[in-house]
């Protein structure tokens, strides 16, 4: 996970060690800014429009001004990825704050956006996408806005790190018993032949990866409902799944301690999960279905 | 508002210009952090237990250890006063995080927490507190602790930004109509001759001087009902005031353009203003009362 050295911000390329901020930086005293974490396959982004237009969408809605324009940014992110010879599979962060300036909750006078994006290694998880993993169930106590992307993520730390210490990957979100998503991605629930997820409101982030599991969906003849699903539901699913730019399509095969159906990961989520191999153009080496995977779903 | 030389950490004293904070700190990341803001006068912080004990109460509930015992945080606060010569009227601005780490939504192993503290000069707001301020009405869309003074504060910052655009002095939030709080500051309507405030739940925050108010009001005789307001029973009000730690007691006169009662500050607002004054020992010299105000009293 070690970061490589070229940083980029909203002014030039630098070393990572060199860039450091001020303690009145409005991200770090008000979580002023927003953000995007852009998965990597062979050195190459993937969905990198969905990710930008979404990060340009996101500084709107806080009405922070991105410094560059977006073919600027898709230059600099190529860029970042050349400058450290980044070939292999990793990730993107990228951040804008709205700048450094006295404290005062109200919006700075004359003062510019911080932006600054590294890359480091990430492997694929491909053991844990193969068998599945746990989920527990929390109440999602966020604010009223998750679709857009913030620095305001205290409520996501607190539910994730609930799921760490109970031995689980991720914490499932619900508004009194109704599901939003989860607490880095996107949740689903497979019934009768049908993915069901939370409707693309205010509520949740929209998930890049969600956008091309509806897709994939879609050409696959699976029907994909943006209908909310419920803890019980849950109960009597077939199959469930997450899906994130860092956790790609995540089978869910137990929540709370219960199984989902069989505890294993199922043939829709498997078929998904194919479907994401071929469109980010994932090698065969590295595919989850390389040995047993295959099988199952044939 | 220029900040003085001399800033408290976890380790030690220093000069303002060396505190740089590494690009994975967790309160620029995730907000990961809680906060308090102390007014100082004549040199000597005011309220100082009560704001100490909030900061502990926050950093529990997210599970953050603070770097000091309560009574060496006494001490280091002092000493930011002496160390700085600070005799005037001021702010303290106190902040921790869960640390530097790479970035990652659990809590990191092995890492502790970062804390700054420093201190500005702060005037009274004393012709405002005499003639009152203005408030706009937005919806309530924070997280639901907003109990926990955490550094979560993009929707305050957006709902302060809105008010000032409006020429106004604070955003009033509510739920579905219901008055929750202000956007950095406790809300509070008077309604013959008693006080109603919003019950201290985990919706809002538990101001410090809000526990001032309570008392002031309860030792003259006023009842003080934690009980919601609405929108509506602003519209039939006598009066209107606000309080935090930068904005004592604070009247509010007009909400959305339409004037409270008669659009000047009230009885029972004063009262609570000359109480608060003698609670700080705020000298005849800087009381709000010192001229026209003292007759508007009696």
């Amino acid at each position: 996970m070690s970061i490589r050295p070229y940083v980029l911000t909203e002014k030039e390329f630098m070393n990572q060690e060199e860039l450091m901020y001020p303690f009145e930086e409005r991200g770090l005293q008000f979580g002023d800014g927003v953000y995007e974490v852009i998965r990597v396959y062979h050195g190459e982004h993937y969905l990198i429009e969905e990710h930008v237009e979404r990060l340009y969408r996101s500084a709107e809605a806080v009405r922070i001004e991105v410094p560059y324009t977006k073919e600027e940014m898709y230059k600099k992110l190529d860029q970042l990825l050349q400058l450290n010879e980044f070939t292999g599979d990793g990730k993107v962060y990228l951040q804008i704050t709205r700048g450094t300036a006295p404290r005062d909750h109200t919006f700075p006078e004359g003062v510019t956006a911080n932006l600054y994006a590294y890359v480091m290694d990430l492997p694929r998880k491909v053991e844990w996408m193969k068998q599945g993993v746990s989920a527990i169930t929390q109440p999602d106590v966020r604010w009223d806005l998750c679709y857009i992307k913030s620095l305001n993520l205290l409520p996501n730390v607190m539910a994730k790190q609930a799921a760490a210490e109970a031995g689980s990957f991720e914490a499932i979100l619900h508004r009194d018993g109704s599901v939003t998503e989860c607490s880095s991605s996107n949740a689903y629930l497979v019934k009768d032949g049908a993915i069901y997820t939370h409707p693309a409101t205010k509520n949740i982030l929209h998930g890049c990866v969600r956008i091309r599991v509806e897709a994939f969906a879609k050409k696959a003849g699976i029907p994909f409902h943006e209908q909310a699903f419920t803890l019980d539901d849950i109960k009597s699913a077939d199959e469930m799944f997450l899906s994130s730019s860092t956790a790609e399509v995540m089978p869910i095969v137990e929540v709370d301690g219960d199984q989902v159906a069989e505890g294993t990961p199922g043939t829709i989520t498997q078929k998904l999960q194919q479907a994401y191999e071929e469109d980010a153009r994932i090698s065969a080496e590295q595919s989850i279905f390389s040995a047993s995977g295959k099988k199952a779903l044939s």
